[in-house]
C-alpha cells in the first residue's frame, strides 16, 4: 500500500495503475475509519484493479469551527485499517495541498440541499460537493463509493456526476449497523453508556414508519408512528424526521415509488442521522 | 471533419483520438463563428493532435429569454468555417442532450462575479461556469482555448480549472480587432452603419486609460481619461468602466502589477464589451 500526500504524486500513481490496465475505485473519507467505511473499501476492492482511499477532514464543510476541530483524527490506525482491507493507494493531503489558496469556486446543488440536513447545516453540502468534485478531478476514478447512511449526500453526489457529465459511476453501499440496529458512525464513540443504550431508538423509529408504509399507510401516518417511537425517549430531541423522494430529497405526501424515511436526532451533545429505504410493493 | 450531436458519440470520437496518441484541444463556442473564434481554432490546431470545437447556445447563461432567442445561429456556415480551419471534431448538441432534465447542480465563482459584467448580468457567469464544466467533463481535453475579450469569463474559467483541480490547461488568446480597433464580436452585426462608425470609440477610450497608466497615472486619473473619450459620443452609454486586477477582477486603487482596463457600453440596443491588458513598466 502506497501513501501519498500531494496531488502530483497521486496523479502519478493513479496514472501508472491505469496504464497497466487497471480500473480505479475511489473511496473518499474523512478518516476515523470504521466498519461502514470497511464496507465501502470491500466493495471497491471487489470491483477495482486499483483501490484509492482518500483521508481528508474537509474544513469547508463544517458550519462550526469547533466541530471541525473536534472531528476524530486517527491517521496511524486508519492506515492500518486500509492496509488490512487491501487498499492500494491512500491519499492523505494536508489543508494547504487541498486549498493552496482560499477556495473561490464552489459546486452547489441547492435544490437538493433545501430540506433535511441541508436546512440545519447551511453551507455543509456546498463544502461536500466542492471537495468531492476536487477529489474526482484529482483521481478521475471509474467508480466512487458512498454510504447510504448519508442519503442526502449520496443524492447530491449522484446529481453532480449526472448533471456535470462526469464519466464516473457512483456506487451506493448499504448502511452497516450494530446488532441493535444503530447505524455505525464515527460520532457513536461520543455517546456515553446510557446514551448508547437509547441510541437504537432512532432505527426502531425509522423501521416503524417503513413498516406502516409497507402496510399501505400514508406518509403522514407513517411519520407519526416514527415520532411516537421517539417520544418514548424524552431525552432524544428530533431535528427532523421526513419521508422523502430518494432522488429529490423532498418530502412526499403520497407514495408513488421508493421513499426514504430519514431523520436527524440529538442525544445529549451528539447529532445522529439515519434513514431506511422503503420500496413500495 | 466529423460532426457529432450526442455525448456518447463525442466520447467515442475523443477516446479514439486519445488512443491513437493525440492530445486534445477544445474550443467551446456558441456558434456564429467569426475571426475571433478563428484565432482560437488556429491556436488549438497548432498545439493539438485533435481539435474539438463545440457549438452550443447555452440557455442557462442568458438572463433574458429574448437575448437567448435572438442570439445568432448559423450552423451551416459555422461548420464550413470549422472545416476550413482544420477542425477534427465538431460537437453540436441540442438542448435536450446538454440538459436532459432541469439542471440541479451549478458551478459558481461568486467572488469573481461580483463586479463588471457579473454585476449587470445576474446568473450569467453561473451559467457559463456550469456549461463549461460540463463540456470539460464530456471532452476531457488537455487544453481549452478562450478569448481575452471576455476577460471576466476567462478569469472565472482559470479559477475553475485551478480550484476544482481539473487536469486542463486554459489557454488565453489575444482579442482580434477590426482595422479601427473594434473588438470582433458576433454582436457587431447588430450595429447600423452610423453606430458601427462610432463603435471604435470604446477601444480608443480603453487605450487612453492604458496610455495614462503607462505614463504613471493613478487608476482614478486613467479611468477619467477613458470616460472623457467616451463622452465625445453622447449616444454611447457606459455600463461600467473599471481598472481591475486580471485575476480577481476587482477594481484596484493603486498599481502593483498588471491590470485590465475593462468596459461595457451600450450603443443603441447593442451591448459591447472590451478590455486591454496593461503591464506595468
Amino acid at each position: 500500500m502506497k501513501v501519498v500526500k500531494t496531488v502530483s504524486e497521486l496523479r502519478d500513481a493513479v496514472s501508472a495503475a491505469r496504464q497497466s490496465g487497471q480500473n480505479i475505485g475511489l473511496v473518499p473519507t474523512m478518516g476515523a475509519l470504521h466498519k461502514g467505511h470497511g464496507a465501502l473499501i470491500d466493495r471497491a476492492r471487489a470491483e477495482s484493479g486499483c483501490v484509492v482511499v482518500s483521508i481528508f477532514v474537509n474544513p469547508i464543510q463544517f458550519d462550526k469551527k469547533e466541530d471541525y476541530e473536534k472531528y476524530g483524527r486517527a491517521m496511524e490506525s486508519d492506515l492500518a485499517f486500509c492496509r488490512e482491507r487491501g487498499t492500494d493507494l491512500v491519499f492523505a493531503p494536508d489543508e494547504a495541498e487541498m486549498y493552496p489558496q482560499p477556495q473561490r469556486v464552489f459546486v452547489e446543488a441547492r435544490a437538493l440541499s433545501e430540506y433535511l440536513c441541508g436546512m440545519f447545516r447551511p453551507g455543509h453540502f456546498r463544502g461536500v460537493a466542492t471537495v468531492v468534485t476536487k477529489l474526482f478531478n484529482m483521481v478521475q476514478p471509474d467508480r466512487a463509493y458512498f454510504g447510504e447512511k448519508d442519503a442526502q449526500q449520496l443524492a447530491i453526489i449522484q446529481a453532480i456526476a449526472a448533471d456535470l457529465n462526469m464519466p464516473i459511476t457512483i456506487v451506493p453501499v448499504a448502511t452497516v449497523r450494530e446488532e441493535d440496529g444503530l447505524a455505525i458512525s464515527s460520532r457513536n464513540v461520543r455517546l456515553d453508556t446510557d446514551q448508547r443504550s437509547r441510541a437504537a431508538t432512532l432505527y426502531r423509529a425509522l423501521r416503524a414508519a417503513a413498516d406502516r408504509l409497507a402496510s399501505g399507510a400514508r406518509p403522514v401516518e407513517a411519520r407519526l408512528a416514527a415520532i411516537n417511537v421517539l417520544r418514548e425517549q424524552p431525552s432524544i430531541r428530533v431535528e427532523y424526521l421526513e419521508i422523502v423522494d430518494p432522488q429529490t430529497m423532498r418530502p412526499v405526501e403520497e407514495i408513488h415509488g421508493p421513499v426514504r424515511v430519514a431523520a436527524a436526532v440529538w442525544i445529549g451533545e451528539t447529532r445522529l442521522i439515519d434513514n431506511v429505504l422503503q420500496v413500495h410493493r
